[in-house]
């Protein structure tokens, strides 16, 4: 495995050979989630790239850049094991520039949900994502289902400026106890881990009623905040795939998001019907 | 010639074949400052490909959207007598989306000059040529350096989010009297246009000046500004060739540019030193 700073230098070796590549972007502290779409990437492409970088654009002041895990030995050897190519650590003066273009997200879609607590967090995933896209210029490019609104704001993204790179989408994976993984689940207590889990049942009480043939929104809304008591809730919300509001739960273009607080750390899941 | 209307349809005709594309964006009128762009991309690249998009994001409010001259046939017979290999008219419906990722062109380069007149236009420009050039993909893209602020935006956006696309900056062509050929050049007036000619008569006279070894900016713009009276004055800039503040013309890495209101018409000149 070639561990690569350069964007420059990356591009020049990747062009040298002409093979289908995949790309994981990741802000590092990998876990099992990670690995699923290392996993993947693997075993679709001839060439596959991890990049590292905790990108500071998509933090808000006051959010957790500084303290955001970062485990570069452990992050190494995790991508050795998995077959990586090439590990990308971009350095954060050669990705950015003063007074530079931005990209900015929707006004609807870019603000609703993660959103609403976080204004301008998706501009500097999109931001992102964009220059790291070119750079790599990938066959495929792996994407976690957990980050559901970011995953659909880079679909978007694709469709909007007409990226030739396909974006694929690699299922959530969950602790024994049902917990999505995330890198900020560290820092959970015993307590707030507990706690925590009542944001996958919520989820599993939700699709168990749509199975029962319960499909109207606000129903299935009121069950899931029954279900997340007494957590703190960030929001429950049910929208079509391209998230737009929907009234009932329509099988194959549904999807429901939950973001709670948990011992003061905001925890994603959602579950996609 | 094909005449494509399709974005698909172009990605899919250029995809299958493997050959070096030459790129020349326009909004149509094409005159022989375009012609210029089409033959230097005619030269280097094996497939030539002209697209024709009156851009609605790139005007603001008031501005001569609906005016702007179109004039499908003559474009359509100047591409094929240039050799253009593809000419594409994209449809507004298929490159804009509703609740769409925006591009916003950066707060100090983008505002300053023209963008101050006209705030939010290079946002426009820089939107749509992301489009463009990811639809079309070109080996070269081909800019006039009589849009020159539009010209260093785009190498800006090349340079801040990685574009793997070249980016090829061709010299202003002029009519015979000097004036700088120009697609909005149509709406002056006989009387007008004998006005417009201080305009390039300036930078000529700056250009003198820089010959015979004057190069204070102050001295220079003042000599400027008593040459181009009575016009109404947009702007005597002179500044690097990044776009930033000097005090004194640097030979090669100097620009001095002018906007000037005449009989209505805002028009645009510049010269590199």
């Amino acid at each position: 495995m070639k561990i690569i700073s350069s964007a420059k230098e990356l591009s020049k070796l990747l062009q040298k050979q002409n093979k289908t590549r995949g790309y994981v972007p990741t802000m590092g502290a990998l876990h099992e989630g990670h690995i699923a779409l290392i996993k993947e990437a693997r075993a679709q492409n001839e060439i596959v790239i991890v990049s590292i970088f905790v990108n500071p654009t998509q933090f808000l002041a006051g959010e957790d850049l500084d303290t955001y895990p970062r485990r570069d030995a452990a992050d190494q050897k995790i991508c050795e094991l998995a077959g990586v190519d090439y590990l990308f650590r971009p350095q954060a003066n050669e990705l950015y520039f003063d007074d530079e273009i931005k990209i900015v997200a929707p006004n609807v879609r870019g603000y609703i949900l993660e959103g609403t607590t976080r204004p301008g967090h998706f501009s500097g995933v999109l931001r992102v994502v964009m220059k790291l896209l070119n750079i790599v210029q990938p066959t495929n490019a792996y994407f976690g289902r957990k980050d559901a609104q970011q995953l659909h704001l880079i679909k978007l993204m694709k469709e909007h400026y007409f990226l030739p790179y396909t974006i694929v989408a690699v299922d959530t994976v969950r602790d024994s106890d049902g917990l999505a993984l995330s890198s900020r689940n560290g820092y959970l207590s015993k307590e707030d881990r507990k706690m925590a889990l009542k944001i996958p049942q919520s989820l599993y009480s939700a699709s168990k009623m749509v199975s029962r043939g319960i499909v109207d929104v606000q129903v299935i809304q009121k069950e899931m905040l029954a279900v997340l008591e007494p957590l703190e809730i960030g929001y429950v919300a049910i929208l079509s795939r391209d998230f737009k509001v929907i009234e009932q739960v329509e099988l194959g273009n549904s999807i429901i998001l939950v973001e709670a607080l948990v011992g003061g750390t905001r925890l994603l899941d959602n579950i996609w019907l």
